[in-house]
């Protein structure tokens, strides 16, 4: 791959995750996808005779975006669900029409690995088309050995339909399956001793996952599971303190966790153990809003204890369909006030810390993976301001 | 133009609003860019030899979308004042800093007819692209004879550029122009005695605006205004009761006015009058959400009196920089619990209704134009579920 000069660029390396302002008449240059020099052009080394010249007009360049937690591989989807809802319909006549994750993990269970790949691509190409190079996937609608398998199978597929970065979590600790209601003892063990070093041996998981909550799993049953995949070698990051505060942040932070998640109901000390712990605080505005949710999750805190702050869609059918990292800044803005730098950082440099990816991708810095948009814009804060519009000029991904 | 049949359609017409259950195996003709045919493919007429069949491959097809109430033409953005308020700046500094709507007056006057044109393209593009045929433009950023009718010509002239219907309307009472600080008098006489009657002199407004509000413009003073415009034959619309209850919406209706729009603070007896006058309530999901109301506005009331319900972008750079049709619909349903058939209602008949063209356009009818949104989704609530995701397949304005 030869060497490659991108110039005429404003550029927003992030590599300082509080700097947006913009370093004119700059340039970048990548030889085999690695950034080698990022700064300004008056700066630059000579290139070889055969490297390529980008000519980016003057236009503002950031880190290519990183959208750090999606369920993005599933097979169906809710409209009927949202639809019936919206028509007054109850909870009970909404299982009965065959609503709820159930229905979800009937439709992924049937896809197979083909079929997850080929809904999940318009999924992509619409994150893709917003600038996205890295985006995570989850399982944990398969909720038994053979479908989380084809959904990680299907998940690791994408990264060779498409020029992404894809990093991918286990979340067999998603929700309890169907035909294991009433033996949760029995879900656990399978998913702990069968399950979870089936996958660590197929390497098909870079992560594992799990949701803590009344509604989900226990902290006692995530520390189990937890504990075991730590063994296995795997990094954890946790759904935690959403609708309650089960202490799911600081249960997090204690396994050394790279993220934990959603976090609305989160107290201080969970916000001051995960930033001792280095976890990050993967905040999803996506789901607060689809959901109607109230409680703001404890932005001042993160602020206040020094824990980084992430930002993604939660692509996922059943409450946050979304699939716009652009539309992910502003909600984070407009409902959760964060700044247009930290939601720039969320979605670059801190997400990649989400994902254990610091040191390869999130900013644009000697070393590092040369992945980059190339937006219409005057300021990055347009990239915030506006919704459901998309200024992505050019994408590379790793130099190309 | 030659006839042309689409068939192998699931069709929702919206002739009925309250029915979004497609035809099945269904066809459409168009002749002139008018409907001369919607129904099922067995019932279609013979086309002539010449008549071109275009396969819509059984995707689903509803009206081309319309925007009804959107300032998609105006200068500048308004970027860095929303992430100077996110920094924690007072409404003092932003001021300062050259915020507020007069910053965007300014550069509204500076950027000329040909600017404006310009400037509005990229934002137009985006509503086309997620099916919009229709757009209504309002000025409101000149706030003098020049400067408003530079506006409504580029307005006119976006008509021009793409295959789309643009509809005007006049809002020179939007805000009190700078120069004018002190003399509201002086600005309304101006407004009713020479801007109003150029405007509708020249024929570039369909329809005349006003902002009724505590900080805009009191309801005696758009009563005049309204007088006028109707002496001069055009018809009327009102922001209405936006941030406080001024009774805007008897207001409107008392002038017939086609529509009242944002509407959070109606009261019955607004709700009422509407309904009886047949003003449309155009809702603006967008700007609730950009300016974190709180108070909703009276769906019940609307229902139960059979106002019409609209929804819009309401595009504009202060409180609304939205240019995406869908998401008011998700908008519409999440933040005030529209139906999915009432948000689909709300971008077809009803925002034909609003702007006084539902004889046109807005449903799929014999003697309509011919405007279609194709879309690539099982069932229409999948339009309204999903957020920042565009499923359309393909669009036809007047039948091309
Ligand atoms: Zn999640
Ligand atoms: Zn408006």
């Amino acid at each position: 791959m030869a060497t490659r000069l991108f110039r005429n660029a404003r550029l927003v390396t992030m590599a300082d995750p509080l700097d947006i302002t913009p370093v004119e008449r700059a340039a970048i240059i990548s030889t085999n996808g690695r950034v080698v020099y990022a700064g300004a052009e008056t700066g630059a080394p000579a290139i070889p005779p055969d490297g390529e010249v980008v000519d980016l007009g003057g236009r503002l360049v950031t880190p290519g975006l990183i959208d750090c937690h999606t369920h993005l591989v599933h097979g169906g989807n809710r409209a009927h669900e949202f639809e019936l809802r919206l028509a007054g319909a109850s909870y009970e006549e909404i299982a009965r029409a065959g609503g709820g994750i159930v229905s979800t993990v009937t439709a992924t269970r049937v896809a197979g690995e083909d079929g997850l790949v080929a809904s999940a691509l318009p999924r992509l190409d619409h994150l893709i088309a917003e600038g996205v190079t890295t985006v995570e996937v989850k399982s944990g609608y398969g909720l038994d050995l053979d479908s989380e398998r084809a959904q990680l199978r299907a998940a690791r597929r994408l990264a060779g339909e498409r020029k992404v970065t894809v990093s991918t979590s286990f979340l067999g600790a998603h929700a309890l399956p169907p035909e294991f209601k009433g033996d949760r003892a029995g879900y656990l063990a399978l998913l702990r001793d069968k399950m979870l070093p089936a996958i660590a041996a197929e390497g098909v998981a870079d992560c594992v996952d799990a949701f803590c909550e009344t509604i989900a799993f226990s902290p006692e049953e995530v520390d189990d599971l937890f504990s075991a995949a730590r063994r296995l070698g795997l990094k954890v990051r946790l759904h935690a303190d959403q609708l309650s505060n089960l202490g799911g942040a600081a249960l997090a932070a204690r396994h050394g966790a790279l993220s934990a998640d959603h976090l609305e109901h989160t107290d201080e000390a969970g916000a001051a153990s995960m930033a001792a712990a280095g976890t990050v605080a993967v905040l999803l505005p996506g789901a607060f809003y689809f959901i109607r949710e109230t409680k703001l999750p404890p932005v001042d805190l993160f602020r206040q204890h020094g824990t980084r702050i992430a930002i993604a869609t939660d692509c996922n059918p059943g409450t946050s369909p979304l699939t716009s990292p652009l539309l992910v800044m502003n909600m984070a803005a407009t409902l959760f006030r964060l700044t247009v730098t930290e939601c720039l950082a969320g979605m670059t440099i801190h997400a990649a810390a989400a994902l254990g990816l610091a040191g390869e991708t999130g900013s644009i810095e000697r070393g590092k993976w040369c992945d980059l948009a190339v937006w219409d814009v005057d300021r990055p804060a347009e990239l915030v301001y506006r919704m459901g519009f998309n200024p992505l000029a050019a994408r590379y991904w790793r130099g190309e």
